[in-house]
C-alpha cells in the first residue's frame, strides 16, 4: 500500500471533502487545493493544538499576528530580495523546469552519493533525456505585487514567503507591551506565498501554505541548548498527536548547506514516500543567531536589543526557530492516520473498512448520531440529541443507509465515537456508543451522553 | 469623548499590544496593521464565536477553505476583472486622491442631499480646494501577481477581494461531498485584498483584511424570506455578543447602488464615528440571486444546479450572503467596550479607570493570577494556580507593582476575572476573585477555582 497510500489519501480527501483541486470547474489551478467542510475542520484542529501547546498554555511564549504585505524594506534587509532564489533548468529535450537542487538531492538518496558530474550525470525525471539541463538560473521565490493606483515600481510589494520577519519587525514593541523578558518566544501562524518552481505532491509544496512559526529569543550563549529544547518539543508534539515515531526522523543540515541566517538547522523529517524519496522535511527548527535583528537595526537605526537591568548588559537576543508547516502537518496525520482493516456487516461477515485513526483532538468531527432507521419516534430523538451535543462539539447526524454503511462512512473520516438511537432507546432512555478503533460498544443512559463524550473528547 | 474615542482605542491598542502598526520601524506601511499578543487572542475569540455561531452549532451550514489566489477565470465570469472598480479623483490643488463616490457619501450625510453639481460642489478634505477635482477614472480594486518564472500575461494571478468566489466555485463538490440539500450554506473565514484608493480609519478600511463570509443556497422564491432570516440572525450575534444596540442600525442599499449581482443589499451599521460619518458599515446581508451560480455555469459548462429528486425540479439555487468583516467587528467590539470610570485607590480615593467591557467569550485573557506581594510563599502558589488555568484559558500571572494598580491593567485590557493569591491564602487555601464590572470580591477555596471560573467563562 506504501506506494500509492498518498493516492488514495488524495482521493478519499476528494470524495469526502477534506481537501479538493482548486477552481476544478475551471481546469483547475496548478498544485492549488481548497479545504472542505472536513479539512477545514482538520486543519483548524492541528492549527489550535499548536497555538495551545506553543501558546496559551506557556508563560513564555506569547502571539503576534502580522500583516501578509509588509514594508518591502523589510525584504531587502532581511536578505529576501537578494539571496531567496532557486535554481532553476530546464530540460532541453522535453522543456520541463525542475529545480537543480532538488535533482541532485533525488539522486543522492538514490545513489547514495551526489553527482560526481553535478547535472550532466541525471536523467529527466519527465522525458528521461540524460544531461540535457539548461545552466541553472536564480529564479526568485518572492511572489510581488503593486498597491495603489499606478505599477510604477515605488509601488511594488512583497507577499512574505515567512511569517518570521513580521515578528522580528515588531520584537520591540511586543516586547515592551507584553512585559516579557528573554528567554521568551513570540508566535504566529498564517499564510505565506512562495513562487515554487515544482509545487507538487498534493499539498506538500504549494504556492500558497500555511504556517506555524515561533521565534523564541533567548540570551546569546544559551541558544545551543534552547535548540535542543526545542527540537524535543517539536518532536513530542507530533508524537503526543499520535504521529507515529517510526515515520518520523531527524535530518541535520549540513554546514554547507545552512540558509543565510542559519548557525544550525534540524528538519523533523516524515515518511511521506513520494517524489522519488522516502522521507521529506515536516518542520525546521533553526538556529537563526542575532542575524534578523541585527539586521533590521542596521537598517532602520532602531535598537532592537534587550537590556537586561539586573546585569546592566545589553545584548542581542539569539533566536531559536521552530517553523512548521501546517498544510504538511495535515498531511502527515492523514497519512499516518490511514489504515485499512476488516470489520462484520450486518451478516457478520468480515469486511474491509477504511480507517482514520485520528487522535480525537483532530478528528474533524467528534462523534455522530445515528438514528438505527428512518423512523417517526427514532429521527427526532435522535436529532435531539445531535442538537445538545452540537453545543460543544463537531457533530453529524445521519439518517440514510444501512446502519453498518454508516459506521464505514464515520470510520474513514475519523470519527471517534458512534451514538446510535435504536428501538430500545425508546423503552430504556438509553443509546449505543461505538468506539472507532476498537468498534467495542457500550450503553449509556442519554442523560449521560454528554459527561461520556466530555471525558473522553478532553482537550478538544 | 465620542469624537477622540477612536484616538484613545488607537493608543491603548498599541500600548497594550492589540494593534500595532505594521513596520513601525520602516516609518510604517500605510493603512496597515499588525495585530499584538492582545489582538490576536481578541480576533480569533471573534472568529471562532463566528465559527460556532454560524458553522459547527448549525445542522445547515458546512466549512471552507479555499485559495486565495484562484484561476484567474474565475474573476472573469465573476464580473470582477471587468466591474470591481471605483471611481478614483485627484484634487489638483493638493494632488491628494479620493474615491469619488466618497466625496459624495460623505457630502449627502453632512447636508442631508447629494451634491447638485457633483464633485464641483466639492471641498477638498486636505486642502479645502473647491471643486478642483479630476474626472473620476475607473481604477481597478483587483491586486494582481505573477506566478512562475515569467513576468508574462499567461502567468498573471489576482489576490482573492472575496472569499465567496472560492465558495461558488466549490459548490458541486460541497454539496455532493456533504450530502447537504438546499436549504444549506457554506462558510469560510479568511484574508481577502483590495487596491484600495483610501484605505484608513485604522483598521476599519485596509488593503488586506479578514472576511467572515457564508453563502446560504435557497429555493428561488424562498430568497425573501431567507434574507429576513439572517439578518435577524446577524443583528442578534452582535447584540448577544455585546454591542450595543443603540449602536447599530440597518442601511437597506438604494435599488440603483446595488452591485451588479445583487438584488437586495442590507447592511448592519455601527457608529463608528469617523471620517466625517456617524454610522459606517459593519456588515452587509445581500441577495446575490443565481448570479454567480449561473456564471460560473456559462463560464465553465458544469451544471451548477441542484436536483430536487423528490419534486423531479432542477434549479439554480439564490444566494443570502451575510458578509462580515472580522477587522471592522474587532473594531466595534473595541469601541462599544471602552468605558472611562472610577474606582477606588489603596486610600479608598475614586480615581479614573479605563475599562474593556468585553463579553467573557471575546475577553483575550479570561483570568488573571496576582500574588498580592512578591513573596517567597505566595509567588508559588499564585504561579501553580496560573499554571493550572492556564489548561484551558489564556490566562495571565503578574506580580508586578501595587495591587491596585495591576487590576486597573487588566481592567483596560478586559479581562473579566482577577485572582488574587493573599496571605490569608496561606491559612484558609482559598483566594479572592474579583469580577471585572462590579469590582465585586468573592472569596473561593483554591480547588473550587477551576470550576467557579468554568461556571462563568460558558462558551470560552
Amino acid at each position: 500500500m506504501a506506494a500509492d497510500k498518498i493516492e488514495t489519501i488524495v482521493s478519499l480527501s476528494k470524495r469526502r471533502g477534506f481537501v479538493y483541486p482548486c477552481s476544478e470547474i475551471y481546469g483547475g489551478q496548478r498544485a492549488a487545493w481548497d479545504y472542505g467542510p472536513l479539512g477545514v475542520e482538520l486543519k483548524e484542529n492541528i492549527r489550535r493544538q499548536w497555538w495551545r501547546n506553543m501558546v496559551t498554555s506557556r508563560e513564555d511564549v506569547v502571539g503576534l499576528d502580522s500583516s501578509v504585505i509588509l514594508a518591502p524594506e523589510v525584504w531587502v534587509a532581511s536578505g529576501h530580495v537578494a539571496t531567496f532564489s532557486d535554481p532553476l533548468t530546464e530540460c532541453t529535450s522535453c522543456h520541463k523546469r525542475y529545480r537543480a537542487d532538488h535533482l541532485e538531492e533525488t539522486y543522492e538518496a538514490k545513489h547514495g552519493r551526489p553527482p560526481a558530474g553535478g547535472l550532466a550525470d541525471i536523467n529527466c525525471p519527465h522525458c528521461g533525456n540524460k544531461g540535457g539541463f539548461t545552466e541553472p538560473k536564480q529564479f526568485s521565490g518572492l511572489l510581488s505585487t503593486h498597491l495603489g493606483p499606478t505599477q510604477d515600481t515605488a509601488s511594488v510589494a512583497y507577499l512574505r514567503p515567512e511569517t518570521a520577519q513580521g515578528i522580528f519587525t515588531n520584537f520591540a514593541q511586543v516586547q515592551v507591551s507584553s512585559r516579557k523578558k528573554p528567554p521568551f518566544g513570540i508566535a504566529q501562524t498564517g499564510k505565506s506565498f512562495r513562487n515554487e518552481i515544482t509545487p507538487g505532491n498534493f499539498i506538500f509544496r504549494t504556492r500558497e501554505f500555511e504556517q506555524m512559526e515561533m521565534e523564541f529569543f533567548v540570551k546569546p550563549g544559551e541558544d545551543e541548548e534552547w535548540q535542543e529544547y526545542w527540537m524535543q518539543e517539536r518532536w513530542n508534539w507530533y508524537r503526543d498527536l499520535g504521529l507515529r515515531e517510526e515515520n518520523m526522523r531527524w535530518y541535520d543540515h549540513p554546514k554547507e548547506k545552512l540558509s543565510h541566517y542559519s548557525k544550525r538547522t534540524a528538519d523533523i523529517e516524515y515518511r511521506f514516500n513520494f517524489g522519488g524519496q522516502e522521507f521529506s522535511e515536516l518542520e525546521g527548527i533553526a538556529n537563526r543567531t542575532d542575524y534578523d535583528l541585527k539586521a533590521h537595526s542596521a537598517a532602520t537605526g532602531h535598537d532592537l536589543v534587550y537590556f537586561d537591568q539586573d546585569a546592566g548588559e545589553r545584548w542581542t537576543p539569539y533566536v531559536i526557530e521552530p517553523a512548521a508547516g501546517l498544510n504538511r502537518a495535515m498531511l502527515a496525520f492523514l497519512l499516518d492516520a490511514y489504515v485499512e482493516d476488516e470489520a462484520p456487516n450486518a451478516k457478520g461477515k468480515l469486511e474491509k473498512r477504511n480507517l482514520l485513526r485520528f487522535d480525537p483532538r483532530l478528528a474533524p468531527v467528534k462523534a455522530a448520531v445515528l438514528p438505527l432507521s428512518r423512523n417517526p419516534e427514532l429521527s427526532p430523538k435522535a436529532k435531539g440529541l445531535a442538537a445538545d451535543l452540537r453545543k460543544h462539539w463537531n457533530i453529524e447526524f445521519d439518517d440514510a443507509g444501512a446502519i453498518g454503511r454508516r459506521y464505514r462512512r464515520q470510520d474513514e473520516i475519523g470519527t471517534p465515537f458512534c451514538v446510535t438511537v435504536d428501538f430500545d432507546t425508546l423503552e430504556d432512555n438509553a443509546v449505543t456508543v461505538r468506539e472507532r478503533d476498537t468498534m467495542k460498544q457500550e450503553r449509556v443512559s442519554l442523560d449521560q451522553v454528554e459527561s461520556y463524550l466530555g471525558g473522553r473528547l478532553i482537550g478538544c
